[in-house]
């Protein structure tokens, strides 16, 4: 299995992994694939940096990744302080509210309380980038859409490339005229944020809107060697799979103990029903885990969500007390429909040596259908 | 391009086209897929039995399908004039008042006004059933999941494999328990009535789920050569394409002179993100083509969709009456998201030409990046 993109990368497999585990990212580059680290959660890009450090003593000298989450353009922007006073008092009491009925308790006296992501804040997530090129990082993805033309041109004259997410024609359209390399098409059934386009219509339309400008990342509903090579029978050179490398035993973001978190149990259980789009998360459209905490916010007498970023710092000292409950029925969590198919914890080599098998199956099987 | 399903049809390729006109069923069959007849429209069985004798006359002595709307479950039904008392009258008000504001001229007084579509009532529909009996259906599906016991008993006395439509795993294991031989694995981008899972996911959930049980049939997304190798290579034994067909040359109805209907117009001029699912149409969610009349319904205003099958008894008089308006700005149509590539009037041969052609070529595709 491999591609001219799958070459350009040195990769064995044309199989791009977003997770914000390094310990993911760095098995999923060892194990012929890259791994893309997700650098949202690092407030602190000093934590960052040690991070990368880890990835680089890692990954067999294998190529991996980092993903952002920068709009192009810069906002006026303020502190954290300055941007709570922009959350309405009927907001909060719901959230309260909400968290009291569902059994979260309140936090630790002693536990620090979330600033929030402040990922998608312009300024943090510019730092990440600038911490990225001190390392060796292979791509620079960003989760929203074309990243500053400035960025751009960095990446660029470090020798690396850049990608972007798009839910639409025009969205991949407008990313190549701003530089951008790659283009990954995500479609709906896709995990985190989301258009309305579905892969199966989405992919072969970008991948023709595109032509030789960019290459074309399959993103959405992919968890198995079928989905990767109905990827490139539609025209992609590569996969884009996020939501599937939550259940690997690499995974231990937000586990309390040893064994499965309480969100990876809620992953296992959950079938491709079970997710929702909202804009609970961030302010825009994101496939979550369908949970009490979601079907709280679809009640009649839920709020409005509120724009980005303004509805992840009203819901991220929420986020914090559901995680610290523990509680698979209480779970506040980005994933695709292809859930459904993640129901046990395994290492990412098997993962990888399934998706390889799978996809020569299906390759055998369309001949045979000559 | 051949399955073991194809091959038990005594089709050229594993192509199952459903529409409602006889003139682009016929082409299909013709061309060497399974044209498949929606018999929805047919409120006078008599005009079914005259269009499906003009089917034999006009296949080539090829097999053909028909496509019932039956819900398993037989209703306490009444008549349409039963049901109409049903209707509050602030919905019939809204309607009226849309109309005249989308400038929706009334009928002519010379018009029959329209009945509904009495189709999906379940006396109609059986009698869909009777007469298609009296003629030789290759396949009866079913649009509302599993049609009732007897029906599928009845047809299978005549040699007659049953097919119904699913848009999640259970509602397909429930068709094979009640006896369905070929379930239509219908993804969230199709046309029509739909569910929450993209093609993507959906499509190998269904075929893991079934095993040998069934055969499978992909929809929602479908139509390209590449989406067919995407159907195949995810494990289905075929595709079912209903969208794609509207623009065809042989597609007439609607048509109120010579060239394109303004239906036609409107599905030529609209991108894949120019669709939307709704209840407005049947009652049920079902995805159509977004125009002044789908918007109209998605206001704050607008009220709430009555439960099938009283919501299309609501709307019957005003399609006619959007019909014979002949606006490509106001349109009731369904039609799923690759309504994106659909952007030229082409006969049905030449459609099954380009997708042999464009299977082929994706498979090469495959091969060469193993």
């Amino acid at each position: 299995m491999h591609t001219d993109l799958s070459r350009k990368f040195g990769i064995q497999y044309p199989i791009f992994g977003f997770t914000p585990s390094e310990h993911v990212a760095a098995a999923i580059s060892r194990a012929g694939g890259l791994g893309v680290l997700g650098c949202v959660r690092f407030n602190n890009p000093a934590e960052l940096d040690d991070v990368l450090t880890w990835m680089d003593e890692n990954t067999d000298g294998k190529p991996y990744g980092v993903d952002i989450v920068m709009p192009a353009k810069v906002p006026t922007e303020g502190s954290a302080v300055d941007l709570d006073k922009l959350i309405p008092a009927e907001h909060r009491a719901f959230v309260e509210r909400t968290l009291a009925e569902l059994g979260v308790p309140p936090l630790d006296e002693s536990a620090e309380h979330a600033a929030g992501v402040l990922g998608w804040l312009h300024s943090v997530a510019r730092s990440h980038v600038d911490v990225a090129l001190g390392h060796r990082p292979a791509l620079i993805a960003n989760a929203l859409g074309s990243p500053p033309k400035d960025v751009i041109d960095l990446a660029h004259e470090k020798g690396v490339p850049v990608a972007a997410l798009a839910g639409a024609v025009e969205h991949a359209r407008r990313h190549v005229e701003n530089g951008v390399d790659i283009v990954i098409a995500q479609g709906y059934e896709a995990g985190g944020h989301t258009g309305e386009v579905a892969s199966m219509v989405l992919w072969p339309e970008i991948v023709d809107a595109l032509g030789d400008s960019a290459a074309v990342l399959a993103a959405g509903g992919v968890g198995s060697g079928r989905q990767i090579a109905a990827a490139l029978a539609l025209g992609a050179s590569g996969v884009w799979m996020g939501s599937y490398w939550l259940t690997t035993s690499e995974y231990k973001l937000g586990a309390a103990a040893a064994g499965p978190s309480s969100v990876q149990r809620a992953l296992l259980g959950a079938s491709s029903s079970d997710t929702v789009r909202s804009r609970i998360y961030s302010g825009k459209p994101a496939r979550l885990l369908k949970t009490k905490w979601t079907e709280a916010w679809s009640k009649p007498d839920a709020p409005s969500p509120l724009p980005m970023p303004l509805q992840n710092l009203l819901v991220s000292e929420a986020h914090q007390r559901i995680a610290a409950a523990d509680d698979p029925e209480v779970v506040a969590m980005p994933v695709g429909q292809i859930v459904g198919r993640m129901n046990e914890i395994r290492p990412v080599a098997e993962i990888m040596a399934e998706l390889v098998e799978g996809y020569e199956q299906a390759v055998d099987r369309l001949n045979a259908a000559r």
